[in-house]
């Protein structure tokens, strides 16, 4: 039986420091000391670690593959982010595996550890609405050599990239663009305020109305999750109401949707009796009869800056620099006939 | 050091045959003989094979991930079948990974590698619309144990389960509701006929309009993909014709809207001068003004029967027995404004 060759379990044992020590110091990881890298390469190459076996070592986990981990596939937006990865990352040879979390905190662990699994060399993450405790996402930043990347919906954790749109910006520009159109009385439905996206939607919401000396009331602000079935009840509630809304700005497409929907029902003029404006740009916002406005948030661009992060971060990483970037692009207001009274 | 345990690598050596031949015997593979098993299981235990290693062998390959490549995950029919094959196999504790083929052969056999690369216990398919060689399918059956499930668009191939809808008989029932609501001169965009399904929708078309007396015109099939801009194009040209169509049965959706745009664009009065009636029964279809009759491919249950032919091929593996299923589901048609014209 021929001789077994070193192997940097047999490195760890002898230096008694961790594999992932060994591993990350002959990556050339940034959180490896200079002494210890030494220390390692010596005793590399004093037990005869081959030359072979450390290209090997440096190249693990290249395996080509990144994963992606999105709560839903069949949104517009989730999906054109995936394209702008795909787009971005197939030129230089590298596949996209794709899993949903299903906004479920649970099952989005899960698939990471699946995705780890199948050693992928890169994790995108848009987390989940139930996501809380991001301590796991931690241990793997310590303890792996995989980068995550955050992009849309984000926390934020030292060692993690992230890429966003101006999510604020986007709803004061919707906001301002409703006023600037005549209405008054402009509710809100503001969708999950555990996620950051639907924080910024808010304040974006409330900063227009107080530029534009508009009064700011907390009635008008609805807690909504972002179905269509909650647009449709948010408005048949409001329209309940001795002072009824004269526009809604929705922070989601479906609820703009459901909106509409009711709008319908009830008999009532868009844009003339009430206007209305969504967020996301999802096709169906233009499909209609009576086309929703609605915020772009870029998403195809999105996918490929987050996938130019990656790249970058591999070369970063060569040359023992870790830089954590967080970039943040800018939304396009879309206007259509739901909010063009003016015209 | 330890004196190195038995490997099926040693057994193969020893038995002068392939890793993979001693590996299928082991694990109770259909295709090997039983003269074969029984020749490797007795070497196995004189080499003295660890039966932990053996359990370990049994188990190989099992990483409780399987993995799904569609054309596209951004249409509601793709993203649902997904949707049901992990409301399947979830309670099984398997987790699913999804990778786009963006309808390229090509990407589709890359995307292939990489699931079988990342160790996947079984690969449900969608097959693109390029896809004609199937060979390197043909290989994975006969030299892996991962089994392979097609599913709505499929290609026949022995050994390989698949789970359809029964097109011809959607597109009879759409075809026939039309002539039903009193429409002659009944035109059908025809999606690529590359693909199986689209052939039977052109199948299901042609009979309806024999079975009922009414003259098949080969200028009446247009030959289309499945996009919007397409179903604008196509209806342009037929209402240039100096005999105009009543109604138009299209294989896509995406091609429906388009010719609901243009009829629109047209100022002609739908479902009065010219029905509409889809395939697929995607959202949308729904959300129009002036909703779209389509045919419902019941896509969560193709997913969930496909999840279940996976499971169940577990079960047969074990008795040593493979099954090769095909399963065609009813699809179910959904009348909407857009084709009742005797409302």
């Amino acid at each position: 039986m021929a001789k077994k060759n070193t192997t940097i379990y047999d490195i760890s044992k002898k230096l008694n420091i961790s594999v992932a020590t060994v591993s990350r110091a002959l990556n050339n990881h940034p959180r490896i000391s200079q002494a210890t890298k030494e220390l390692v390469v010596n005793m590399a190459n004093e037990m005869d670690y081959k030359q072979n076996n450390l290209a090997k070592a440096l190249k693990s986990g290249e395996t080509k593959t990144v994963g992606v981990i999105v709560p839903y596939i069949n949104t517009n937006f989730f999906s054109s982010v995936i394209r702008g990865i795909e787009e971005e990352l197939s030129p230089h040879g590298y596949r996209v595996i794709i899993c949903q979390s299903h906004d479920d905190a649970d099952i989005e662990k899960k698939q990471l550890n699946t995705l780890l699994h199948t050693q992928v060399d890169c994790i995108f993450i848009s987390i989940s609405k139930t996501t809380s405790d991001l301590e796991y996402v931690k241990k793997i930043i310590d303890t792996t050599n995989t980068p995550i990347i955050f992009f849309d919906r984000k926390k934020d954790i030292q060692g993690i990239s992230t890429i966003t749109i101006d999510d604020h910006k986007g709803a004061y520009q919707a906001t301002e663009h409703l006023i600037n159109e005549g209405y008054k009385n402009i509710c809100h439905l503001s969708g999950d305020q555990n996620l950051e996206i639907y924080q910024n939607r808010l304040s974006g919401y409330i900063s227009a109305l107080k530029d534009h000396g508009l009064p700011v009331n907390q009635d008008n602000i609805i807690n909504t999750g972002s179905s269509i079935e909650e647009g449709i009840n948010a408005m048949k509630n409001l329209w309940k109401r001795k002072v009824k809304p004269d526009a809604i700005f929705s922070a989601s497409d479906f609820t703009a949707l459901g909106v509409c929907k009711e709008i319908k029902n009830l008999k009532l003029k868009m844009p003339q009796d009430i206007g209305v404006i969504g967020f996301s740009n999802e096709p169906f916002t233009q499909f209609l009869e009576l086309s929703i406005s609605s915020v772009d948030q870029t998403p195809v661009m999105m996918g490929k800056v987050s996938g130019n992060v990656f790249l970058e971060s591999i070369k970063d990483n060569f040359s023992g620099i870790t830089i954590e970037k967080k970039l943040v692009l800018t939304p396009i207001l879309q206007i259509r006939q739901s909010s063009s009274r003016k015209k």
